[in-house]
């Protein structure tokens, strides 16, 4: 049955999808179904009884900046306490450089709010996260799709492409990437930077894993390398000039229920953040900032961080172990220094779209890695979680796909 | 100083604005102004301690549902009691046709990312709440005025109005409207929802106040009244047919810091806000929600709108008591029955912008009309809450905003 609601609908529905990832996940719902496909961290690392204790204290201690209206940028003493927090991870910023968002999600929605009309181009890696697509789309842009090997973006590609697409922005996941796990190198990230200055287009840097590195050492931003860039910045203690707009976020961290996250960028553009914010939703949930806002404030981030990195770094090496032990030689696999994923590269020509209902039936999810890219390749990729599994179900999971590709390859 | 970031914003962004109301309540926040100006409820009444002891239970036996990854459409138990709580308000629903947003703000954003392109057409009231057209603002749309008496929108010359403007949709506010706290009638609800039908042109009904009628018999929502119209909505108990989207708010009820609301619609445009929220900020704040439905579940809401119900009242009397007793004979206002606010019409020629520094130098904040009007007219208009200050400050407030009407028309 059509309805007279389909004769209504804006032009831009023809451009917007919902997220495949999203209907791979249905399946992976199954109670005995070993999920790798999550993009979600572990439950069982939530900080509850930290959570009920600042829960209790913050309805107590601050009940109307939990529960009334709030300012669209944020709560102010949320945003002075990231400002330091950012400044110590050696970004220099005030709480002028910060807007508290609902999730990154919405930042990436709001920076296509801010600088995309219908028909621009934007920039992504390729293989890219679907969420930031999904985004743009709603914009009606381009893709123009640079590609990722082990040392992060090909940013010896960039000059060409940016004079070929002439985009709006390019937006980069340096650190521990997702799907694919990979980390640019300090080379890209500095190269990388000075293209951007010189050609004039911005950087969306998104960095919701980069406190996760659970080994090797850490790289500065590319927000950070911008900033060395103008003594103003130096001057003023702030991010007062520059050309990247950063992304981090509290749902890998604390918890993704929150739906909070923050982004760094030159006044300028947190005014325009702030404009685009207040007509979409008006402001973040307030209860969610004064509690982030006490996590901070206890200085409990960095034990919780680090609970996370441990359980991460053992389940990092069962999946490769277990990779290097059940998948057939021929079938390549990345080895992130953090984060949730690693990406795996099976032989030209093998789909893993079809691999999926197979594995299914067998109790085993992965998330195929061609929806990740724009240009339509990717069919032999797939991407693995590694976040939400014990060490012995990633053994047995990753035997049974060892096992399913091994006979498909045979 | 321009910055290279100049040159890089969506067009969009000329039609953007921030809300005027937002930059009166900055003048308001100093602690001894008498805030008449206020759009939000009134602090002392949030069920702290309710929401204290049901966090609590939510992070205890609920903690994965609290924080991790949820559905973008919201939470599945929610989505089920507010579908209950709705066919108990006489709306026909199931789970099926409930959407939770972030605040209705969100959902009013969504409305105009599903539906409206650029150089599109809204009927809206006139005056009408100044967040709605921020929202649409961002699409770059046109706005129709529709005139508002006493008895609501002037549906009489909506033919008229449709015909020239061919409108995408019709915003409403009907019961105990932003700004101005007049209800529209039976009749004119009636006739509103069969000229919709007939012209295949959608309600947007906005109801963050229903539930806070204090005085006076409830009307039918027009969704109810267009339900009435589908056989098929009967027969499977949803709203499954019809021609209108229903909004409501936990703001007004529970508190607005939540950022909870929910739209009931066909289950065809719940699809379409679940696609346009995925890229937007993903799933809402999923704590606000667990705690909700609890809220719901222990059956608390009811006690809780009476207690709402019960100073709102005693706030509006000492209002319109004091508006009769200070303000010129000259001066109209509005008896609301239900809301926030009341609309003060002052002689023509009477400008309240220019009044309200006045105001704001003897220590009393209103909000000044003409915002609220699409086309720049109600410069001798203003809106006052009686929501949010203690009837004996009321009292003074109008005491001192009377004797500054009262010099000027002298």
């Amino acid at each position: 049955m059509t309805s007279h609601w389909q004769t209504l609908y804006a032009r831009r529905l023809q451009w917007m999808t919902t997220s495949v990832i999203r209907d791979i996940l249905k399946f992976a719902q199954a109670p005995d179904t070993i999920s790798l496909s999550g993009g979600w961290p572990e439950a069982d690392l939530f900080p509850v009884a930290q959570l009920d204790e600042i829960s209790h204290y913050v309805l107590t201690h601050m009940p109307k900046e939990s529960l009334q209206y709030g300012l669209t940028d944020g709560l102010p003493a949320l945003r002075e306490a990231l400002a330091q927090e950012m400044t110590r991870r050696g970004i220099p910023a005030k709480a002028e450089n910060i807007v508290i968002t609902s999730g990154s999600q919405q930042a990436l929605d709001l920076m296509g709010r801010i600088f995309l009309d219908e028909g621009d181009t934007v920039i992504v890696e390729s293989p890219t996260f679907l969420g930031a697509v999904q985004s743009f789309n709603a914009y009606g842009v381009r893709f123009a799709p640079l590609p990722v090997d082990e040392e992060g973006a090909c940013v010896d590609q960039l000059p060409a492409l940016i004079e070929r697409a002439r985009p709006k922005f390019m937006y980069l996941l340096p650190t521990f990437q997702n799907p694919t796990g990979v980390t640019m190198s300090l080379e890209r990230r500095r190269k990388v930077v000075e293209l951007a200055a010189a050609y004039n287009v911005p950087i969306l840097e998104d960095d919701p894993y980069g406190a996760l590195r659970f080994e090797g050492q850490p790289l500065p931003t590319l927000i950070e390398l911008d900033a060395a860039r103008h003594a103003e910045n130096a001057r003023t203690g702030s991010y007062a000039q520059g050309n990247v707009v950063y992304l981090s976020s509290f749902s890998k961290t604390l918890a993704p229920g929150l739906r909070l996250a923050w982004a760094v960028c030159p006044p300028e553009v947190a005014r325009q953040f702030v404009m685009a914010k207040q007509g979409s939703d008006l402001h973040s949930n307030a209860m969610a900032q004064t509690m982030a806002y006490e996590f901070l404030r206890r200085g409990w981030l960095p034990d919780q961080v680090q609970r996370i990195r441990e359980t991460y770094l053992t389940r990092r090496n069962a999946m490769c172990e277990a990779i290097a032990a059940y998948f057939p030689p021929s079938v390549r696999y990345t080895r992130p220094q953090g984060g949730l994923f690693l990406w795996v590269i099976l032989p030209e020509g093998f789909d893993t779209v079809a691999l999926l209902s197979e594995a299914v039936a067998r109790k085993v999810a992965f998330v195929p890695g061609k929806p990740f890219f724009v240009d339509g390749s990717g069919a032999n990729t797939m991407r693995l979680s590694f976040a939400s599994v014990p060490p012995e179900l990633i053994r047995e999971g990753i035997k049974r796909l060892g096992e399913l590709i091994a006979a498909k390859l045979r």
